[in-house]
């Protein structure tokens, strides 16, 4: 098996998040040859220990000699990560991503490591408000290599959501809601903790809660904090719910339908006939789905896998586009 | 000190919360002796740790003999309290909360403990939802001992602000905000704890960031999250703000001005011209009364203290009466 990927591999895909990294072996038609993972995330890293927190994911895939180009999104390009690849302001075409690039010195001359930039936005009188984002530019560009000319409304969940405009395959303006960290803190770290668990939607009465609290915070978004202390009256007095772990699955139902809810009200005026391009996980944009449903939108999903290795595989067409002009 | 405690002693009050307690040596007419605290609140205690720890807390102040009503509200009538003292339910007459105490067994034979109960709200077609008080029921009390017959609206700020419909000394519905909760854990576990940290707000800037937020959040409740995320990237990016510690201040502010901003949003419908009665603290009623100026109300302000001793009073008084009476 590492034989056949040492001697097929073309380049290396990386997602450097947070709190871990993923990494592809792709071979010259983009097909993936192989995964693998590691928790050494930014925040477990400082700079000089990218390199080797790469070659320990990565290092049985690289051939004997030649070089390899490694494309990494994500947080290995921040301020505090392995060199800063500075963030580009909107509006920012998402095909020209690599040309703001940066290429870390490294100690194995088998690695040619490109660190993709983020996008940032300034507040502005046209309404834009300042804000950031690292990685999902990359899966954003993997839409647009599947879709060139893209225009739309793009939605990647997550523990900070993102929308993003697109028009002709240009990102114009970007808004990110911190739903996914909200939701997590509340359920493990509020007086909520008590009553509410992570819920399938398919367990019992759990999708029928989940779409109902989406309707009430978006239809009152400033009740939001009375709707979250409403969980835990509603677990203290509520005799219409099942008892025991199915009652707090119920309650982390809502509470997931809550914090999601309030995200859609913030986008109201935004959502229109179009459908909404979800980018992520299936289990996640299930629930983005059932919510836009809930509220009369059509949405349909990119997964986001594909989308990341669509968007670091713009960048190495790139490269193997000047290769070929050379 | 102690001596004229023990001689003029009448009754002692009691502030029993989650976190710590609060006792009150209290004379004949109502007035403080003494004071004394404790940081055995109901988290730290077992249902047989009460008696000790207020004993340890208000020991001095028992004279040899006689015994001595201590009238206790708040978490130690709760049901991982000391004792259960029932919800009652709204609408609920405010002078007589005591008839729903509870005296626990005890071992010092000059200690007479009463319980207050909370108050509860059930969901019914008239748009009350799942709700639970337990300690501001008894500030609501003194309110209305100070103020009898009050009619009008109350907002007690806090971890869990309390907004409460009074028509007549009674409490006609009621609605619990997780607003302190929620500025605690995003000041202190979110990503924004690097960005934020507690401002005065007669730091430079913090009352007209306050106050811009403020009105930013309970115009667009629905962007909360947004508006939440926002705080982080403009730590990143908007060169209009002050370096370091000011910085983070002004941050701070803002981010307290959202979460207060978002429950006025959730409320705004029930405000009016008639002015809105703040109990608590005078810092924290300070930014309440402030908020709703922004958006153009007025308010006043009661001591919580005064609120909470006003309120344990009446159910002395109505125990004085008992035995005037018989």
């Amino acid at each position: 098996m590492s034989d056949e990927v040492r001697n097929r591999l073309a380049w290396i895909a990386v997602d450097w998040g947070s709190s871990n990294l993923r990494a592809w072996a792709m071979d010259e038609r983009d097909e993936v040859l192989s995964r693998a993972s590691s928790d050494k995330g930014m925040l477990a890293l400082t700079a000089g220990g990218y390199e080797p927190a790469l070659l320990e994911t990565i290092g049985d895939w690289l051939p004997a000699t030649g070089r390899v180009p490694v494309w990494v999104c994500g947080m290995a390009g921040a301020r505090q990560g392995w060199q800063e690849a500075a963030y580009l302001p909107v509006p920012a075409r998402l095909g020209e991503l690599a040309k703001a690039a940066v290429a870390p010195a490294v100690n194995e001359p088998r690695l040619d490591v490109r660190l993709l930039p983020g996008l940032c936005q300034h507040a502005d009188p046209a309404g834009r408000t300042f804000d950031v984002m690292r990685g999902e530019e990359t899966q954003l560009a993997g839409l647009v290599a599947r879709e060139p000319g893209f225009t739309g409304l793009v939605c990647l969940p997550g523990t900070h959501a993102k929308w993003a405009w697109l028009e002709e395959g240009s990102v114009t303006r970007f808004a990110t809601h911190l739903t996914g960290e909200l939701y997590r803190l509340l359920a493990s770290q509020s007086v909520l903790k008590h009553s509410v668990a992570d819920a399938e939607l398919d367990a019992p009465g759990c999708r029928e809660a989940f779409v109902a609290a989406v309707r009430e915070a978006s239809a009152e978004p400033g009740r939001f904090g009375q709707q979250l202390f409403g969980l835990r009256a509603a677990d203290l007095l509520d005799d219409t719910l099942p008892s025991g772990a199915a009652r707090h699955a119920r309650l982390g139902a809502r509470l997931s339908g809550l914090a999601i809810g309030l995200e859609l009200a913030g986008m109201r005026h935004d959502l229109s006939d179009a459908a909404v391009t979800l980018i992520g996980s299936e289990a996640l944009c299930t629930r983005y789905t059932l919510a836009l449903e809930a509220l009369g939108h059509d949405s349909r999903r990119l997964d986001g896998e594909a989308a990341v290795l669509a968007g670091l595989g713009l960048a190495q067409a790139g490269l193997r586009q000047q290769g070929d002009d050379s």
